[in-house]
């Protein structure tokens, strides 16, 4: 079993072109034995966003702190902290931070 | 694309043998589309706890709220807001509350 808080997990800039301000701490990952899906921790700094795209695979997310939105079918919808966001694989998305604190949330995806 | 707070879905009282004072909301799930993983969120009350057990499938889990333990090896380990637990498959483990308020934590297992 491994526990960790997030904090004592590394942080490292999300490099895809399109990301701005964005952070990355892989929590659960095939180092740690995960078989089937993985457990990310984003953070967005003020002004950052993901890249607008679309992929197979599928997102779970769910929002941990912050001002955010997430981009669907054209328009930024608001999400806060407590909401749960399913993202089919092939559907287009962002997430944006649209506060002044950091936006983080959790995104988990197949192995 | 599904956007929900988890004060949104229903909760429904954990009814497996050895759980106390638990509830479950299925965030994201096979109705939902979910083709490989499902995100529910528990809440243990005071005095709460998930029965002491093991099975195949993995656990991801990420704690929300509240001042909780997961038992590990024959021992309780306190577990706070923002700590990862992998409970890989085989491994035994259960949940409890600690404190006086709602401890809240999502747990993710494979479909």
């Amino acid at each position: 079993m491994k526990i960790a808080h997030f904090t004592d997990v590394p942080s490292e800039p999300v490099t895809v072109e399109g990301a701005r301000e964005a952070t990355i701490r892989w929590l659960i990952a095939k180092e740690d034995g995960a078989p089937r899906f993985y457990m990310r921790l984003f953070e967005l700094g003020p002004g950052g966003q993901t890249p607008l795209h679309s992929h197979a695979n599928e997102h779970e997310v769910f929002v941990l702190e912050g001002d955010g939105a997430v981009w669907r079918d054209g328009a930024d919808t608001p999400v806060g902290p407590g909401t749960a966001i399913f993202v089919p694989g092939g559907e287009k998305h962002c997430f944006k931070n649209r506060g002044e604190k950091p936006f983080r949330f959790l995104c988990l995806i197949p192995a």
